[in-house]
């Protein structure tokens, strides 16, 4: 049987299922129970059905047809892998398709219009796998459409005969020594913050906020040192739901000395829907990173006395409900942040001084990497190729990364973009589309990597011989961007949409922007995307926070030409340089808030063979030769092989 | 009486009247029926009350206390109009107490804890002189405190005996050669765009948005060319509520051609409550700008056959009511922004033609009072005083205004603040304040002025003679940002909030900052500040877009020492300047977007004496002199005094 005709026959078998249950259509996003950025292959039923595999997209199939909702990253791979099978690919200009778009589509192919007395067509999403605040907002779209929702049916339960079963890779505690904070001190700062909300219980359910609060690391989810586990805390206990299979004897320990008990993964449906327990508590649920079954389980609860509070239309109003701090505990949730995405961005000074050490090697792999790479060069300058391809390149890479001490993984999948490749902003080399280096043009090679003490991330972009005038201005137009960012100053409560502009105002000069973000924070060897801050555009309002980590990485992408990004990541600190103060300033004493800038923790040298030296200010040429002269400060210490030593020398030379 | 007598004996009949009312507490706010800046005294009922002129802060009165809340501007001032009186001053951060404020303060006031039976205590306010959104607000927290607000009673109607009278001054048509665009034409837009939110009628309340659609301007109001009116659009006709004695025969033809009927001023009321007239008509309201006490008649309009709509708590429901564009109309309001809004900061071909010409105009009054004061300064450069005051520049320079063809008006109070006057961001010189000025440091003067054919807002600082480095510094930062974010370019749907840290940039860098927005829209002989767009920190999502002006004006100001302030007043336009695009550019066809600059409209030297010339980027030294060229080319042919033209000539020498 083809590729082709395994989904279609996956497909006919889910319409069964479907009639059998009256469902009219039925939805698979890419998310699982977690919100995760990357899925175990456990929860990748979106793929299953569809037979594509990219990071983002929506399968909906109904009893007549079938569609997949991609952005422009995933169209042609889309059409590639669905061709023979019943999937229609909808290009959609976002990441993922709206609610709206995908109940159109499927109100549009309902056959005649339901009589008074026919029952409205049911459409279904497992509750397991979608944020609450989507599902309520798919279920505005629903209503509106006249049809009903279902999400308590999961068709890849029944029908996914060879379904991979949960990861189960053994956890490991995250030493004090690196962590910086116990899990006791942690979960008591997680009370406080749940107490200040008006609630007094919580359940933590994005992996690496659980991994963050108990000090444990896993292995279950790629690039990312995370175990699949729901963490509920109460006022005085906390049950940490896991596969037992993951505990070792010291974990266990552990977690018995932290008073954190142990239950099976599953039995967190029935904990919820228990009637002991529960009485009393007052839930702190994040609608935008907890699952929709799981956030139901707990507003359903029949033990809770409060059901008289929610309005006939429950989902269409769970959005509004909350309570204040002061009245008395009538509702079971209060609707927020989770409090540890907050606390996590804030790193501690083992936290920090880890990122440091990690930095450190990830400079080392990188130097010799791109030590490497000049050598290619230089021996295939006169040749039509180098005898290296993009794959060859991110092979090469993390193998330096590998020798590093303490390293464990990558922290995403390498970017190496050679020419036009480069101006495909997600793109990832595969064996189709691998290419090899020539001696001219630019490679952008965005990439990091997880050691156990940090987390990193870092892009540069490499003249591998001639270049044209437009590669060498947008190389430059990039450089003054990520420059002006990286030196600003401010004030106290400056979100990133309020500095994103610095990055872009010289290339906006020449008419160049980017379509993505400038910065997000960086995990402490955890997740290389952590929010809530950013540097981007739209209006994101958490404050940048002195010891907060986050990337400057703005970019231009020519399609079919070339594209440049250039990346750093930034430690927040405060910033107590000695300004020219004169004693009329301190009387008047206006600067009472404290200030802000940025240091780079990334260590590498940026290429400075693009640059354009009539478009850069002199404090733009004075800021990259200080970070150089940083860079092989830290470095040559480091690097005992004499070719290594003396590319570093080279590449670090004031310009 | 004193004064002081006055208001206490006021205050003694209020609260006779709120016993009588059964009212705990009765709020004034500063606004009045249209939600003006500049409100006609006859709405002063909080200076009435309290005696405090300030032009924000808010008084309350409970049956034992009596509190005004203002901010630090005015804290000096409210201080001394209450002495004596029974009014205490609460000292705010903001423009204006919040309502959570306002009831925490009045909840403590209130005596023993009432019984069960007790009536909950009744707070008041006059809901035609508050904002819908404000009252929802408002009745939130007095819910949350256990108490009823009462909004349809107006102590002042029957308290204040020698209230002023509505204005009734005479009412002047706007010529087309100058408004560019017919009212029928813009009634069509706005019925248009009505439209489209799911309504099919407005009212429009806001006293520059009626004068604009109708192209009528009057003197009703403080430096603002209005008239007190309510304009109702319905789908085939439309009603001015207006005086009478303000229409002139000749307005009273024109309203009849343009099919626009009129009704005295206070039968608004009436009509909304009247049953026919409004059956089958779907109000698009503003709560933002639309008084409680029309959106309350509109709501509750016995007519309508949608009450059943409401929820049993309509307060705090209403600002969920909408309905979307496709659903049949069974809400009689949807809540939008007043679409005149947007509209009118799109300025038309003629009205950027009146803008500049305008400009011109206050160029050359600006450029003779600053030569007049050039020479003050060098007759008294040996003197410890110079023989004039900061009113005296305020009186000179609007004299030299008034000079000019098709004046009005000034569009705001002057602010003429030397030295550390200047470093008090709203400073109004007044007799008990006004100092004389003295041959060295720095004059803030920001003034701008009403002409037929365009409204002007322009800040300028001047050195009186020598300057400390602080001054020099300050002033050379406030240059830098100014100048940074005037060169920004910047894609279609960039809103002001996305550009602002361009001008704060330079001074962060050195710990200086300012707390008022970075500019704001200029109305087009109407109101001086103008939105909904901004150039804020705070996040104000409206696009910025090709035919807006807007004022850049960034300051630092050092408390008891000296102020800074440099602005000029910006058109937005298409930059279809060419940029170094290549033919590679162009084939990647990566700029199909539209990309928008600034142009200055305002036309006068700035100060080169003090810029620290060091401070100085090269870029910004070229776009001062270029600047500096395009002022001399514009002015110079305007003035035929030598001494003028020789200051001008001298003034705009580059750099």
């Amino acid at each position: 049987m083809t590729k082709a005709e395994q989904i279609t026959s996956r497909v006919d078998a889910l319409r069964s299922w479907m009639r059998q249950h009256n469902l009219s259509a039925f939805i698979f996003p890419s998310t699982d129970p977690h919100t995760s950025e990357y899925v175990p292959d456990h929860w990748k039923t979106r793929e299953w059905i569809s037979g594509f595999n990219g990071s983002a997209g929506t399968a909906v199939v109904t009893l007549t047809r079938a569609a997949l909702w991609t952005d422009s990253r995933y169209w042609l791979a889309a059409d590639e892998q669905t061709a023979g099978t019943p999937f229609e690919v909808m290009r959609c200009s976002r990441n993922v398709a709206t609610t709206d778009e995908l109940i159109e589509w499927i109100s549009k192919e309902r056959q005649a219009p339901a009589g008074d007395d026919e029952e409205a067509p049911m459409v279904g999403i497992d509750g397991w796998c979608v944020a609450q605040s989507y599902a309520v907002g798919l279920q505005g779209a629903v209503d509106a459409a006249g049809m009903t929702l279902c999400t308590d049916r999961d068709p890849a339960a029944v029908l996914w005969t060879d379904r991979p079963s949960l990861p189960a890779s053994p956890i490991e505690l995250q030493p004090l020594e690196y962590a910086g904070e116990t899990a006791e001190s942690k979960l008591q700062r997680i009370r406080e913050t749940v107490g200040e909300a008006g609630a007094n219980a919580t359940i933590v359910t994005q992996l690496d906020d659980i991994a963050w609060t108990l000090n444990m690391r896993g292995t279950d989810v790629h690039c990312t040192p995370v175990f699949v586990a729901y963490l509920m805390i109460l006022p005085d206990s906390a049950t940490l739901y896991v596969d037992a299979a993951k505990l070792s004897p010291e974990v266990r320990r552990y977690l018995d000395g932290i008073n954190v008990q142990t239950a099976p993964y599953q039995t967190i449906a029935d904990d919820l829907s228990r009637s002991r327990g529960l009485r009393g508590l007052c839930f702190l649920i994040d609608p935008d990173t907890t699952n929709s079954a799981i956030y139901n389980y707990l507003a359903m609860a029949d033990t809770l006395d409060s059901r008289s509070v929610f309005p006939d239309d429950f989902y269409a109003n769970a959005m509004n409900i909350a309570i204040s701090n002061a009245a008395p505990i009538t509702v079971p949730i209060v609707e927020a942040e989770c409090p540890v995405a907050q606390m996590k961005t804030l790193k501690n000074t083992a936290e920090i001084r880890g990122m440091h050490s990690a930095m450190l090697k990830d400079g080392v792999a990188m130097v010799k990497c791109l030590r490497a790479l000049s050598q290619i060069i230089r021996q295939g300058q006169d040749l039509d190729s180098l005898d290296i391809t993009e794959m060859g390149v991110d092979k090469m890479l993390t193998a330096f990364r590998a020798e590093q001490e303490g390293f464990r993984d990558i922290s995403f999948d390498t970017i190496a973009g050679y020419g036009h490749h480069a101006a495909i902003v997600h793109y990832e080399a595969s064996p189709e589309t691998d290419i090899p280096l020539k001696p001219h043009g630019l490679l952008l090679l965005d990439s990091g990597a997880q050691y156990v003490d940090g987390t990193t991330d870092i892009t540069r972009t490499i003249a591998l011989g001639p270049l044209t005038y437009e590669e060498r201005r947008d190389y430059t137009l990039v450089l003054k961007g990520h420059i002006r960012l990286a030196t600003a100053v401010f004030p106290k409560g400056t979100s990133g949409t309020q500095l994103d502009v610095l990055a872009r105002y010289a290339m906006w000069q020449d008419h160049k922007n980017y379509g993505h973000g400038t910065g997000h924070g960086v995990g402490s060897f955890l997740s290389v995307h952590e929010g809530p801050h950013q540097f981007r555009m739209n209006w994101m309002p958490a404050p940048l926070r002195a010891g907060m980590t986050i990337t400057i990485e703005p970019g231009i992408y020519i399609a079919g030409s070339h594209g440049v990004r250039i990346e750093n990541t930034m430690l927040i600190v405060e910033d107590d340089s000695p300004v020219n103060q004169s004693p009329i300033d301190e009387k008047a004493n206006v600067q009472s808030g404290a200030w802000l800038r940025m240091e780079p923790l990334t260590l590498c040298p940026v290429d400075t063979k693009p640059i354009v030296m009539e478009m850069m200010a002199p404090d733009e040429v004075a800021y990259l030769n200080n970070y150089h002269a940083r860079v092989r400060e830290a470095l040559l210490p480091l690097l005992t092989d004499e070719d290594d030593r003396h590319w570093l020398i080279k590449a670090t030379e004031a310009i």
